[in-house]
């Protein structure tokens, strides 16, 4: 606790994903007041014509 | 608001993606009276060796 | 399958509920071809206190 | 996009709720380079009979 | 990790829990060759009338 | 009802998918009073480089 699922379009590079992690578990942490050890946050990386706004894939916006 | 996940089996083409997240969308819309621009839907394609019921997995049935 | 995760406003009726479920899976069952039968739906009543947009409550809006 | 799920024990007051989702947002608007008003944060509100660890209940530790 | 998310009908009371939560804990902890410690079990009680299946809300069956 | 989500890290073979999806699904119908037929798992495979804890991903540690 806490458990933290990131839906994010797919692309980020593996250092981007370093610091999207970094950040939340920081504002986590800080907000939240838990430990860092106890939070956890997993990305689900989503292709853009997986994602759909409006009714329309992202992929075709 | 409102935010839609559908776990589907994986396979489906992009124009079946197209058709199935607006056929959800319109329902939602007209049902739970949100508009479209605040209604978003994600796709999980989840392959059928990740899916089981009755304790076996989709792709031993 | 397939499994369809919805996170709605809490404050729905019974009502709205039943019309909502139905027609996403008529939608969904129309457009991806699967059975009524295989087809759940799930709703997250989440209060507007736990749902920001922007960095803010919807309870603050 | 993005959509943020936070799992959390519930019992937290509306500001620290406040303070977690624009810490969290500001964090992914910076990291993730997306745009507040894209950026959606939803918080689970779990109770601790609800959550284990090791096979354990939070409420039983 | 493994974080497993458990949707069932609410109703089930804190004993009943335990044996959920340890089960599944002990059947991944076997299965999945990881460490207790490491695996968490969140429980979502879900009212029947927030479940449908086959467009039925199952409050309605 | 029920439905159980697992988060794993991927790289699981599918015969230790078939033991977990199994194993997991006696667990819940022993203890949840739930049938076979009733209970579905899904496995969400996520790469390390998608997970961290304390802040960091899985896959620097």
């Amino acid at each position: 606790m806490p458990f933290i699922a990131v839906h994010l379009y797919e692309g980020r590079t593996i250092e981007q994903k370093r610091e999207i992690v970094a950040a939340i578990t920081e504002a986590v942490v800080r907000t939240a007041k838990t430990s860092p050890e106890a939070t956890e946050v997993v990305i689900h990386d989503i292709p853009r014509h997986n994602w759909a706004k409006a009714g329309k894939l992202a992929s075709d916006s």
